[in-house]
């Protein structure tokens, strides 16, 4: 009755992510410990608060669709020019606008195997063909990458660093060697949406204006603004003046830009909050050995679990601790999904986890023996 | 160097929209009225602004993927169901998945010749072929589309009612038995942005399951909180479920979400608003009669004048407008190009429209006579 257009007719009917909320209502309770999406419950910047409330007044007017004053501060702190960034409505939507730009139907697109979904949605969404290569110690593989990259003739290659969803990272010379293997031809994603949680070593030294890499940003990680939807891509400026051809040009939440632009200001706070993630990190990592789960290295805002069992039995233990309020996610792909993953948060909520913890493992006693 | 898609690499590389806030950068201040993005100047629900605010420091979250609380109060005030309601990022975020959803590259869709700009940007982004037919007594054409629609096998059509850049609009009998003329497997895409601004005639009465239509509705225009990027479409199960295959499922902004849920829920405000917006039209249409300017009768917060002279007048009497410090826009294709577009706004800036007319005008004598 409804006629789609072929590659839509083609894909899943089902809806691919389920949020909390919808985990909530289904329950009939809210969670007690919000830990599955990697939110940043030490919460933005005081002052991006402030001025979100400030413009809130102001929401009658459509945000700049050029994000000047928030594009001009991040070229500025990032020291490249401002037709290197370009602001989007969180990652999210920057990975979809890159997709859409750059894999034509059939084409193939290289990622890992357990890697970041909703990158994998927009280059099915596409019609793109996704061609994914195995993680390698519980990271991702640059050699295995570049390697199918090459024998497939990807024209995108994507890898996080760090990575989500394990935590994991390679030093930023790793990166800098894979732009210089890189097949003739593609591009390299690489989402550096945990980038602030990391080591400076962890950061490749990239020039801006190098066209074999784009570079993705958020504002929902380490500033704290998940709900506020504002990421950013810093590339060449051909690559990135292609956004303007097919962008929502009024789609840039006002109230979003401005507060974005006083997180970005706020750099002191930025740093506690990467210090008290650092702490959380510690904290999970410890309430795991004491229930004999043992936390993976991050460099993240998050940190894997590995219960040396497998995806069953990880599935398992998200589900009882669910029962027991706590909300937390799971890689989706073996042999990542023995493991549970955890967000760093301030201790109220971590103190819910350590006593939900060994609860919802002794539920799991008659499956863990079978 | 940047290898782009087909389509995308075949697009225009220009940036088809231009922001006030540019206009001020290049002309080194701001504008002392803005009147020309059919923004609401009255502004949102002071108990929208108060639940955004409220808000703000909450937004480490990410919003609901499902916008729940907002969709059941959508279906409720309509007296639909849930599932004929899908939550965006304005219509405009909206409108670009429903042409993904249903235009293939090559697909013919018609719409009016100076309608909808943005609309006619996501057809040509997706590869679509816009078929264009004229306005008729400066109002959108129903039976002029409908013949289209059916010599092209158009798979959409496109008509707004009221209609935005003229103000003008259609009973709601004629959308009715417009339905019922649509060429079988025509999808009719019925933005009623401005649907709360007109006399209730005008709203057609289509049941929400009726396949032939979807229909646009925003919390932009009458709500007020354009800077906040919230609309909604209003069609089918099958089409409403069919976005879920391709829309950015954490795109809604969590303040967002939470605002206009206060905004809808104050349909006092919204009745306040609505009457202030027709004096503002009956002001607006007086400051034009007082420079021999014609306003065309209008169902919108905007009154599109007449100048009786032809699109390059108008555009010399935009950039005049410009230069005294008022921001106003005009329609972009003749014959409706003789007008200009001035958006609703309270009396201060209105008096400032009213001081800078005849001086704007005056500049252009030269141009006038010659």
């Amino acid at each position: 009755m409804v006629r789609l257009a072929p590659i839509a007719a083609g894909l899943p009917a089902t809806v691919p992510f389920v949020g909390p909320e919808t985990l909530e209502r289904q329950a009939g309770r809210p969670f007690a410990a919000r830990l599955g999406a990697n939110e940043n419950g030490f919460g933005p910047s005081p002052r991006a608060v402030a001025a979100m409330q400030a413009a809130a007044g102001e929401v009658w007017k459509y945000g700049d669709p050029a994000s000047h004053d928030l594009t001009q501060a991040l070229a500025a702190h990032h020291g490249v020019r401002a037709d290197n960034i370009i602001v989007g409505e969180g990652i999210d939507g920057l990975l979809g606008l890159l997709v859409r730009l750059t894999v034509a139907p059939g084409d193939v697109v290289v990622t890992s195997d357990g890697a970041y979904p909703t990158f994998n949605f927009h280059v099915t969404g596409f019609g793109g063909s996704l061609d994914k290569v195995p993680y390698r110690h519980d990271a991702e593989d640059p050699q295995a990458l570049l390697d199918r990259a090459r024998q497939t003739g990807a024209g995108l290659v994507y890898l996080a660093n760090p990575d989500n969803p394990m935590g994991s990272w390679h030093d930023g010379a790793v990166i800098e060697a894979m732009l210089d293997q890189l097949p003739e031809g593609t591009l390299l994603v690489l989402d550096e949406a945990y980038a602030e949680f990391a080591s400076a070593s962890a950061i490749p030294a990239i020039a801006a204006d190098d066209p074999r890499v784009i570079r993705m940003r958020t504002f929902s990680k380490a500033y704290g603004m998940a709900g506020a939807r504002v990421g950013y891509a810093i590339g060449h400026p051909d690559l990135i003046a292609a956004f303007d051809r097919v962008r929502n040009h009024f789609g840039m939440n006002r109230i979003s830009q401005i507060g974005a632009l006083a997180a970005l200001q706020d750099q002191d706070w930025l740093a506690q909050v990467v210090a008290r993630v650092d702490g959380a990190r510690q904290r999970i990592a410890a309430i795991g050995a004491e229930n004999q789960l043992t936390a993976l290295p991050s460099a993240t805002n998050f940190v894997a679990l590995d219960t040396h069992r497998d995806g069953a039995f990880a599935r398992r233990l998200v589900d009882a601790l669910a029962s027991e309020g706590v909300f937390i996610r799971m890689p989706g792909a073996a042999p990542l999904n023995r493991c549970i993953r955890i967000s760093c948060a301030p201790d109220p909520e971590l103190d819910i986890l350590a006593e939900a913890l060994p609860r919802a493992l002794s539920t799991l006693q008659g499956f863990f023996f079978t």
